[in-house]
């Protein structure tokens, strides 16, 4: 049993932050999530039928949750209920930013 | 809405972890765990009912899963599965170790 790590690089692709799945079960699911300077395209918004329970391991982003900017630095983390629309406004492009996002039943919370 | 930062400093217990719940739900439960030099008292196992997903984001740590000796640094993850007996052998005793457990049951994995 070796542990893996959670700042491994990740493959790079310009067009789409880099996800997987660490561990999943009835009514939820963790995913690792790597931006490298990616964004939500302009004009789209996240709009999700689960609970989002978000962090920011390393690097550092700007959400958009509805109107109101949020910048996440290491640590930082967040409760996004279903529905609640959002965006990745920024990622920095000079770093990885390794996130955890953690997507439950919204009526699980 | 506020980010929080899972580096906030903790209160310190010399007798026992910190332990916060930061999200649960059906089949599920997401704890935040800071330990100072805190280790599984010796010769206690913990022997759990669920299956546990667990990161170190911060501080160093020593694991005992049954016979087998892991050192954990920061972005280390494991999954030990339910009623696999391990314990938390070694912490640094010069900063806080953080880490999260995500507890779900065993027929979810």
């Amino acid at each position: 049993m070796k542990p893996e790590n959670l700042f491994t690089e990740a493959p790079f692709n310009p067009d789409k932050e880099f996800l997987e799945t660490l561990a999943e079960g009835t009514g939820f699911k963790l995913n690792r999530i790597v931006s490298h300077g990616h964004r939500t395209p302009e004009g789209q918004w996240y709009n999700e039928p689960k609970d989002e329970w978000v962090a920011l391991l390393s690097g550092k982003a700007t959400l958009l949750i509805e109107d109101k900017e949020i910048d996440m630095t290491p640590g930082s983390y967040l409760f996004i209920p279903a529905h609640v629309e959002h965006r990745v406004e920024w990622t920095d492009e000079t770093c990885e930013t390794v996130w955890l996002a953690l997507y439950a039943e919204p009526s699980a919370q």
